[in-house]
């Protein structure tokens, strides 16, 4: 199957939300996501760069993308963070998400990231497979946290900070 | 017991780096620290800004610190991450760890910021219970994943990308 990789462009932006969206679904939280295609393109190209994105192209359409942009490792230095790796349903299974995944390292590699490091739901056996057997490290024992916007807001109004 | 919170210097890196070496070995990886005080300084304040530091300070020792940077959640937006969280093993229990995450939550705050994230080992149940309180979730079904500088090497020769 022919499909090319490149680098995203602000015109790009409605189908990466359409796979932004599709992700969440497959993750069962279809209305998790509160971006707009505005809020991709302000943060993306035009305030700064917040993130980077590489878009598999086929006939025209983007059937898949790897969204990612740096951390910083207080063990290993500086690292860049996978933030999203999605390929549309009728497209898997193809290699496309191979080579995204392969596209984000070869990034890394080519300018001196320590690490890459993502998130991986504990049920996707297949993609755990696929990661353990790139070299990847999936560990049991650490647990993601998050607080939103309206938590800090209440907590710090409930401790006066 | 009074000591004060502040922004790290680049004269801070020393301290801030000892305060890392601690927490690898509470985490039970003592030596998986490679990064230097040199590397500190590089990256958060030569050349351009990887990450921000609050430190607390006591009797001009440096006692805890935070460190954090911005990630980019596609389901949120801009947020930061809290890379790092530490207080001297004999500073703990005197609100100083409380305090440094409750600066973190203002600055987010403060500077539009839609969420916070953490890492947190499943084993620290104080930790995980504080955070809770406060009004964080820790999810059980995400793991996190890792691929390191050497194993990415490796993946790209062995696949020929």
């Amino acid at each position: 199957m022919s499909y090319k990789l490149r680098n995203a462009t602000p015109g790009d932006m409605i189908s990466v939300l359409d796979l932004i969206h599709e992700l969440a679904e497959f993750e069962n939280q279809p209305n998790a996501v509160e971006i707009t295609v505005n809020d991709l393109i302000k943060d993306g190209y035009e305030e700064g760069t917040s993130f980077r994105v590489i878009v598999a192209e086929k006939n025209n359409d983007l059937v898949g993308m790897a969204l990612f942009y740096p951390r910083y490792s207080t063990w290993k230095g500086r690292s860049l963070h996978l933030e999203d790796l999605i390929v549309k349903k009728e497209f898997r299974g193809k290699g496309i998400g191979n080579a995204l995944y392969t596209s984000v390292l070869k990034y890394a590699d080519q300018n001196g990231y320590k690490r890459v490091a993502w998130e991986v739901l504990d049920w996707n056996k297949v993609a755990i497979d696929f990661y353990i057997s790139t070299g990847a490290r999936v560990f049991d024992d650490w647990r993601v946290a998050h607080i939103d916007e309206k938590a800090i807001k209440n907590y710090l109004k409930k401790t006066n900070s």
